[in-house]
């Protein structure tokens, strides 16, 4: 992690244009809008997006080439394809302009005279708003004075703000799918499984809850349990065999097993 | 799930014995002697595992052949290799024989004229004495008046008491090295992911938090985001090629990516 300027101050109110109003954008507008910032406007190409939006934010639009140039920040919050593009359509604008993405260099910027990042590290839904104040939100550019402002802004909505640069928060992308977009499969599979013998998956909630805050507590591999780390083969072999009807989750429970055996080699 | 025996009574307390003293039997003697019941005896191969429980247990022992035949309940709670062992080396006794373990048959303990499953469905340390209250207990029996016994004796313990057969707690134990194991084996390989960057991993935590939030409220596979179940090829390889280091981890990308994308499919 790199060290983040210090010419931290408390900031004034920003005038903010969000680009997109999907998970991220609707959850961005609501966080910024609470904590004093002005949203000048909000884009997305679908208005019935902005369902929720209208009272908090100055004005909508459908059309990119009627965004002003004149806010302080400009957040685009759209599909990683679809980022690029968009920002090409962009006027030319004077506030620094940024992205969300985990997943797509800052470059793709690059048309704007200031650009940067500025990717919060959550999983974000419509339906439910979240409470950014204990939310990680990671910021980048090339220039400091730029990373500067985006912390600044940044500390309004969260005290955990971090400046990664952009091999770090690619990386930190591919932990966060191991994190949140496997971790939530290896759930649906465990659901699945107890479907298929007329078990209510609700049994297996607090055993959820306790591995994560096992996991808030300690390394994960160092609390490492179950038959692949103690080596115990037979209880293995019969869960293979309770798994045979679905040879795809067979397959992942051997391939997960030694991959666990093979950490635990090494550590 | 098994419908429960309606013969619920509030239950006197009873005297139980329990067979080992790690992390499972830790715990239980903990919650039942809060809960009222009498620890007549408790069994460990290793006397140091008697610190912490001697206050609350009538007596210690290292010695099977020393096991009292009057106590109401035994249960065994040793590793799952060493449960018919330990059964048989029991001595005949008046209770009801009991084993904790999700992934053992009930049959290893039939030299006992009464015996039976008392499965707390938790992953359990000795160092962090759980709250049974909130906890699933899974109980099963030959015979109804033994269901009912077991059933009683954990409703002391929580409300969350379910009647499961051989079957289905063999099957659920596979889903809990699902929920569990591979899990947090996943948070593992997210936490390497991160060192190999100088990357935080705590910047993580408030996403795992989320992600389990999220399951407690809606079925996983209805929630599942990210590149594979968007088919996004491109993200995807970007994340393959930031793994080429760790063929390991690219593999389980691939595989756990594929997964994904068939239950997209299926669904």
């Amino acid at each position: 992690m790199l060290a983040l300027p210090i010419n931290i101050k408390k900031m004034s109110p920003q005038t903010i244009t969000i680009i997109g109003a999907g998970n991220v954008g609707y959850n961005l507008t609501h966080a910024l809008h609470q904590n004093g910032h002005k949203i000048l406007q909000q884009y997305s190409r679908n208005p019935t997006r902005f369902e929720g939006l209208s009272n908090i934010v100055q004005s909508t639009t459908t059309d990119l080439s009627t965004i002003k140039p004149d806010a302080d920040l400009y957040i685009i919050a759209v599909s990683d394809d679809a980022i690029q593009n968009v920002s090409n359509q962009l006027p030319k604008v004077q506030g620094i302009v940024t992205h969300t993405s985990g997943a797509t260099t800052m470059e793709v910027l690059n048309k704007h005279k200031r650009y940067g990042i500025f990717y919060p590290l959550q999983t974000f839904t419509r339906t439910k708003l979240l409470e950014f104040s204990t939310l990680p939100l990671c910021v980048h550019s090339h220039q400091e004075k730029e990373i500067t402002y985006l912390s600044n802004v940044a500390r309004t909505l969260t005290d955990k703000v971090f400046h990664i640069t952009d091999e770090q928060r690619a990386i930190l992308h591919v932990a966060a799918i191991f994190t949140n977009n496997f971790t939530n499969h290896l759930l649906a599979i465990a659901n699945d499984i107890c479907d298929t013998k007329q078990v209510s998956f609700d049994i297996l909630r607090p055993l959820m809850l306790e591995t994560l805050n096992k996991v808030q507590q300690f390394e994960p591999r160092t609390i490492q349990t179950g038959p692949a780390i103690r080596g115990d083969e037979k209880t293995m072999q019969r869960h293979l065999n309770l798994l045979q009807e679905t040879p795809h989750y067979q397959q992942l429970y051997q391939v997960l097993s030694n991959s666990i055996q093979d950490m635990g080699k090494g550590s």
